[in-house]
């Protein structure tokens, strides 16, 4: 059965109506925009990666959002004691790959945090995507230089390796599990303009992971709804700084129909 | 003598006038907004965590503010030594216990803090305050799952151990020290949908502090001025991201007649 | 030949045609503001500091920008190793000398840094540079507490003991080089209340370096763009915090016209 926009509303509006506590060890650039989309569709967003409350705090969160964009020895022992603490307790966990395929300790990195982590969720540009899946991949620091269809293959092997939902982000946002793929059409050419959206969509499929143990309509919802409140802030903005500013708004003020009239799903 | 309008509106003046250096060891999430807002309202931030400077920069700074919100033993560590310095130098120091109560590493990191700093000044929101001073608290990661009103007892136990001022914000600011009790009524709801504003917030205290010794009428200056900035970016905003930008702006043009009409004092 | 609003623009132009990888080791504070400023130009930013990869990333960069701004040993280590390979393989380093002044440990560290790196360009503001050129520099924190006319001698002297190009950024922005000297005069006064102002022009010196052999003009450009968009972003908003959001904007959509007629170049 597809997935509708009253799925994906009903998806943001659980997200809105639970708040749930999601963990977040994730880079420097980005953690004040996380934590504000977080807050901005409901969620409550904590960081925390001292190894010594890194578990304490997974225990009482309800999912765990793993990002490597600034990773260095002492944060990827603590992602991987956060991980092991998340899967024994069964709570949903995103990886982002970001700057995978940049550097060997970066790929060599997020590929042992999958296989530790077991996540749910893996969100990553095409680059990204196909380093993960051990293809070849252009890349160019943490931006991808290959469009998001190109790396549908690597996704594809990727999920099945380990079981787990994949998403390439780009232009098209391609979303993959077993013989299930999504496309999502919505957002804006501004987007990769601003530093951290990829990131922010990341964080938001660990905050719909939590409502909807349907991983792959989690993240297609969650997707979704970056690309819509991208479109809306594009329209209300004229550059890359008040429209970062009008996506956080887009976010917290979305409604029904907003989704009803734009979504652009196959 | 209750606090007025003018005696708020002096302080931030003075604040203004006297730039005063504060120095932030603080988290990684509010660094960029806790460095403007310093700077709207007139001090000079600055952000130091080596050990090798953390009592070199206290040696030239006017207060020191503390904050837990991403700690880690290495930061930690120079908190200890940038609050021992602070202290012999006899500047006002001002802790945040970001998350305590949320895992026993942050309770019992802030409690020796607290215990080694000899705080001027502590600020945090409920579930923080009770967990400082040994009360049972709700927490939810760094958000509070209680009340202001809930930790008032709490409050006035940490405030007559330590002699310090204590600050519980909610939606009412409870501001007490010994047999004084200050309410503050401004801010917004929209505020907790900001990330960053109560570190913020203990941040203004900070610079507060340096310009009136009097920290209770510091702190209850701050957290007027704090509240008075939310209600006036609340009116001129449509979500939190916008909101925040007009905070800051309101903190930069807030004038001695925004207090005298919006101050909710008792 | 002096240097023309052409010349300024051509350098822009090819910034946004290049897209060039600068790989940044800065602070927290700024990272978020760097990155949406390089971007904003049309670089590519890389935030990168672990010293199993550090190497690697300078390896696919065009440009490295190292920033003490919240320095650390480990932190510091990685920017060495950086330096090496970034010296090794000839790309061009831009060092901002964050606080240099205000702490022995932060002087000590950015001279070594000055040593091991051999920049193409230093930029800082005047008690900074004079800080790095050995004269005593009033200091107040990582503000400046002295003009940048003051510290034009050092700038001089700093230049020519390291063979490269100094940057002393002020209400008039001196760049220095051998026997050049230009002044820019664009910019605004409340630029100095945004946090991350300098250490962004800083990280744009580095995207104009790769479009632009000659580290003089590059500067030049870099800085006159920065003072320019400033203006823009001053006449449109109400406050810093709104003007931040404008000064990325006007960055991203700067024409010909605008350096045309804003220009101030002596």
């Amino acid at each position: 059965m597809p997935i509708t926009a009253k799925d994906i509303f009903n998806n943001l509006e659980d997200v809105r109506r639970q708040g749930p506590l999601v963990h977040n060890i994730t880079n420097y650039v980005v953690m004040n925009l996380t934590a504000n989309a977080l807050l901005a569709v409901g969620a409550s967003p904590v960081m925390a990666h001292a190894a010594e409350e890194v578990e304490d705090m997974v225990a009482i969160a309800s999912a765990l959002v793993i990002n490597i964009g600034t990773l260095s020895e002492p944060w990827v022992r603590s992602m991987r004691k956060a991980a092991g603490k998340a899967r024994e307790k069964g709570i949903p966990i995103v990886i982002d790959p970001v700057g995978a395929g940049a550097t060997p300790y970066r790929t060599r990195t997020v590929l042992e945090l999958i296989q530790a982590a077991a996540p749910a969720i893996i969100r990553g540009n095409a680059s990204e995507i196909m380093a993960c899946a051990g293809a070849a991949a252009a890349t160019k620091g943490v931006d991808s230089a290959a469009g998001a269809d190109t790396a549908l293959a690597s996704a594809r092997r990727l999920s099945e390796q380990h079981k787990c939902v994949v998403c390439v982000s780009g232009e098209t946002d391609y979303i993959v599990e077993k013989t299930n793929t999504a496309m999502i059409r919505n957002g804006h050419p501004m987007m990769p303009k601003i530093t951290g959206l990829g990131c922010t969509a990341t964080a938001l499929c660990g905050s719909f992971a939590v409502v909807n143990s349907d991983f792959f309509t989690a993240t297609v919802s969650a997707m979704a709804v970056m690309g819509i409140a991208g479109e809306m802030a594009a329209e209300r903005s004229k550059g890359p700084a008040s429209m970062q500013v009008e996506f956080l708004d887009a976010l917290f003020n979305m409604k029904g129909e907003d989704i009803e009239q734009r979504l652009k799903i196959a």
